[in-house]
């Protein structure tokens, strides 16, 4: 590992959580250059839904490889992302009544992030965007600038501008209606909140802690978007592709978005690709106003198309995250009744579920205990202080439940050596 | 292509250029599925000096994703990111007597400069960024604020801020002395030009219009950002992985950059893949201060050693790119000399040549008669005048004559269009 | 009044509503060159607490004059500074122990936020200011970002960075602990707020509509900035010099800010004067790093000074504002019982107390009656919808019952009007 | 002057360079309590044009004062400013054939400033701004933006935006020719330099060390403004109000900006005031949209309109300005020759001439020396380095040849020191 050390920059994280070298994977499994085996319930923080090198996607991609598929088109039209778009127009949109036309951005979550906000401005001649508490979209300039987190916000080194902070959905409390009060600012002519192009929101907040909307928060926040003439961006990038059980995390609310992004597990074998869905009167791009050498990742648009049409041509992978997820409630339920509910809650909703243990210190010694007995598991929230599950959508129930087993096992083990030190 | 109109957006931009749809491509050749071939003069605007589907680095993509590696890492340790960091430290580095840090960023050039900038300011405390009259870093917030092109620019619809802009090498003509401007601009405490973190330029700016800074200027530069305790980073993007004969668009300026960025042709496969590389004092990153989602492209990784492995272990290459820039060079020469030396211009340098129009609407012409010959051909320049050959790197010397023959085929048939509209 | 046509540029506010030509003052009156009367309840939007032309000022001023003492003086010492000084310090601070450095400004209350921001910003080496809901600070471009009018903000034509917009005290009902909410954003690493500078706010809020912090919240929002390591900028220009009862606003509640800025009645006698307040362990400038030609208004400290000697060596004044504002209360609600309290409201304290109109229509036409019964009168709000009372503190009580009357009798006769046209 | 020491900010400057206390001053001399007499050649940093309480202005003052006419009055019509008004009509703009509208904004120069940007950026819809190397312009956060001065960027402690910078005439030589410069940088779009409101300039740089914009220049910069659909901002309020011979700056020029600053002088008496003059057709604004308290001092109005009648009536002070800085600039060169051609320069024009000693810490010597020899004097430039001779241009000629003998003197005085030290 000293070639990491000696050549990689300090600007790492996750390799410090797991300091082993991964040479091989398999669905829910993670394999080390000397032969162990981990069970993977982070998931490529939620780029691999459906685990890790899945084959049901797999022998297309290398077909098309083999076949001298176009790799790399730029923004050319390609026989792959034809394919892609028909799949993705007659599988996903249509069945759920939603009309879309389809940007190909930079591969990246914060490039399409960037696109969605450069796009409500200029629709809009606003520059002002409202963004959540607990909020989390990327790390260039124009993304960060909505994302909440003082760490990656410090990170750009300059003022973040252009942008007003809002309180997401509870957080203060599932008592104040912080929509009703977005409403008072924005019909305020005096109150200093400029009115905004758009507002950019996830309907779970992943990296900030597992914080649902509520169905009713969201149908308040679309209601108020179309008050005020304001567009409503909806980051689907960690929650989307089936995370939440169903494909997009809002559909239960049943609205539509004016744009939505979408990224990480849509490619569904862990290759960088990122849409910006946009209704199409909202089209209003010149031709390149945005662009990016890497939008037309026509090996992303083979496996999407082989995924899509494997996984949601019907409804049974739908059903299957819903029955995971109430197996993982159960257990996290288990697992946090057995260490007294007030040190630890249960957060989230579908397969994007975590424990709440109060601290980051705490969380992240679980975490650290569940990779010695071969989980690898990760924390989000503001304190880090949520142990979260993000398992693949489809682990076999078997492999689930002896992650949850292991997970269960580390909770255990160190409240033991917790009690033991303070009775020390 | 009905489900490209339906579908995708308006922000089309080369698909408007070549309004085929392409399934195949191998070396220099692109395929539609009517079955027409064409040469490639575009290469992914540079992304593809190894051309299409290379079988000199295929094998290894597919034997990986066979043996079911790493797909999607984020930035834990793998055997291919392992493989990567050896190849280029060993036939990337060292030889050239490079010390610098890799970080990998999100795989786009956009999220390089944003990561390049954003450590910029950390480590001086400052906010301002020098950039250059002509220069394209990307479409990201941060990145197109250092761009200069009033398109992507004001596709932002924000103001663009901490950016200070200055004349590139030659741009009031060879005469004017811009380093000596900026040290005046520099030493001055009443300029109103901030103490800028850093400069950041291409030695050769591709979007741009070609325009090469001379080894003197780039040294003086260097020279410049050294007495003033600026940082200077080399955005090697696009001029960068051979492009202009060297691996390194600087490397004949004998200057070491504090920090450099790389994109593009780096994966050698056109799969997504972008590094930063940072002078290892000057990498003080918190961890994860700077993150995204797919900076573990572990295809790419592979891909990009296997390339280097095969391509930059000796100087052939470099003496094959040298060989044929000649003849593009000469090439160039005569189509010039053909249409009046005044009409038209050389430009650029390496494989990164281009002829100058004057006007971006004769430019177009060329192009489009190209594309009807069987040539896919490009513009760049702020006016989109000049005509610009981005053949592969490693394209054989008769398809390169092919594509040169149809080149000056174009320009013929353009130029006696346009003599017979004026005499009519 | 052609010359105000044609040679003063539309910007005109004040003289759209009073369509008249003034040519001398005395006291609470105004006159007109044809030689009407009026009565003076806007008193310079809060310049001229002490009347027009007070004589215990007016001779201290024209004896200057006549002795040419020092007119401009930039910030050169001059025996009128001193003696400004001196009586400040003697009966406005030391009286209530406080410690402050005084910082001459240029003399309008804009330039002086400016500074105040300025100078918090340089201490704490943050960019981020809290400004409040309805906050109004001025209008160039740093006091306009704290600004909340719309009206105001969108004049600059810029956006407008660095600050967050907070709850006013009661903003959302004053069952609502916006402290609490603070707290918690500013508590929180992910919530989106950066760490500001400093919070800048009044007492009680002029240009917003007369809304009143009560001293329990003055008094959490100071503890909360110390909880917090952030600045507290009390910004008293409307407030202060005596309009609230005490010379500044927020005596009451005991707290003492970090920086205060005072102005507009500060000189006396309606000249340009302002001043900020620093702790002195706060007052970090540097030699000339924030300046300004009229900074050494010399004939405002003479009037100042001539003023605070006069009206501030006892607490005759205080009582004497407590009593009318007591009256203004009194009569207020009268006012309000008359037609119907669910009609109208209640704002305000001391002598800056208004009648909530509910809507801008209303409290127009109550003004533009009140000016043809000779009482000039302006409005506050977000919805300009309160009719304001800034009488001078000095007047006597005969003509604040005058003036009461004349604005009883205008509601009066607004109302009757609205019936009138209802019914037909 | 301990009270100065205890209870005035650090901001302090000139109360640095002058530790005196000032009682009284007349015309050219400043008077201290102790009963010191000093020639006067800073004059107000240039507000004091027509010296200390001129006698020619006093006595409308007085009687103003007397008959209790308007002092404070917001924007409402008064009879001093309609005196004011056709009196700045009748004897400023017509004979010059200028028309324009009065904006009274604030009464300090970077009021005006700040006005004038936010109108240039409304009419125009674009939110950047060119302004030139070595320009000052003020302090408040608009205002400084545009200016050069790093100690006072610095002071704002936030990033300044929407600004580019350009050179000024004769920044780079006077062989440079920067308009050319300009017009690439506007003419191409792919600059980088986003198409600006607005330019403003000085037309002689005060602060900035009395450079000189030829004529040409001006009227180069004036028509490159027509071409690119760029407004004019002539910011004179250092150089205007007669300070460079003509009541404009820019009169020999030809020119007419399309918005002008005035302030310092403009009201001769010492007394805060500030106008804009705005073209009939650009003069969009909202009632109130920028507003300031103090923008009716009618003080001012009233030294305004006497100084206006009395000095501007003929061309007796345009004359005898001209012959003053004929007396300076011999007296000048003499010094100059008397002490090496090359160790010192002439800078400026009119009654803003200086004397360039090449270092700060010689001219800061120069003038400590003329204050022993009862001169006040003071620098500009960007390094502090120039002499600057900024008598009242009513000043007799005696007490102007007194006050250049003791200037030569303190030269004559400070080189012999300099020598004698390079001796030991």
């Amino acid at each position: 590992m000293k070639i990491f050390d000696e050549m990689e920059s300090e600007v790492q994280s996750y390799a410090r959580s797991f300091p082993v070298v991964f040479n091989k994977a398999k669905d829910c499994y993670l394999y080390t250059d000397s032969g162990e085996r981990y069970i993977d319930f982070l998931s490529g923080a939620g780029s691999l839904n459906y685990g890790h090198n899945n084959d049901n996607i797999k022998q297309a991609l290398v077909d098309y490889i083999a076949e001298d598929g176009i790799t790399h088109g730029l923004d050319m039209h390609s026989d792959a992302k034809r394919n892609f778009l028909e799949v993705f127009r007659d599988k996903i949109l249509a069945p759920r009544d939603m009309e879309y036309v389809v940007q190909f951005t930079g591969p990246t979550g914060t490039n399409a992030v960037e696109a969605a906000l450069k796009i409500a401005r200029k629709i809009t001649g606003r520059s002002n965007i409202i963004s959540f508490t607990n909020g989390f979209h990327g790390c260039s300039l124009g993304a960060v600038a909505v994302t909440g987190n003082q760490h990656h916000r410090g990170g750009a080194n300059v003022s973040l501008c252009d942008v007003d902070r809002m309180p997401f959905c509870g957080y203060y409390g599932r008592d104040v209606d912080t929509v009703k009060m977005m409403d008072k600012l924005l019909s305020d002519p005096s109150s200093g909140i400029d009115k905004p192009a758009a507002m950019i929101l996830e309907a779970v907040q992943g990296e900030g802690g597992l914080n649902v909307a509520t169905n009713e928060w969201l149908q308040a926040v679309d209601k108020l978007c179309k008050k005020h003439g304001i567009l409503l961006i909806l980051d689907d990038i960690q929650a989307g592709c089936g995370r939440t059980g169903t494909f997009f995390s809002f559909e239960k609310a049943g609205i539509k978005p004016d744009v939505i992004t979408l990224s990480k597990s849509l490619s569904a074998y862990g290759l960088p690709f990122a849409v910006v869905l946009i209704k199409p009167e909202l089209d209003q791009w010149e031709p390149g106003e945005h662009n990016g050498t890497f939008r037309g990742n026509n090996h992303a648009f083979v496996t999407a198309a082989a995924a899509i049409e494997h996984y949601w041509s019907d409804n049974k992978l739908e059903l299957a995250v819903q029955e995971k997820a109430e197996l993982v409630t159960k257990r996290f339920k288990k697992i946090i009744d057995a260490h007294g509910g007030i040190a630890l809650g249960l957060k989230g909703r579908g397969l994007m579920q975590g424990i709440d243990c109060r601290t980051g210190e705490l969380a992240g010694k679980v975490c650290a205990q569940a990779f010695k007995n071969g989980l690898v598991i990760e924390t989000s929230g503001n304190h880090s202080q949520i142990v979260k599950c993000f398992c693949p959508l489809t682990i076999a129930t078997e492999a689930l439940s002896e992650g949850l087993d292991k997970l269960e096992q580390s909770f255990a083990e160190v409240f033991a050596d917790e009690k033991l030190k303070k009775a020390s």
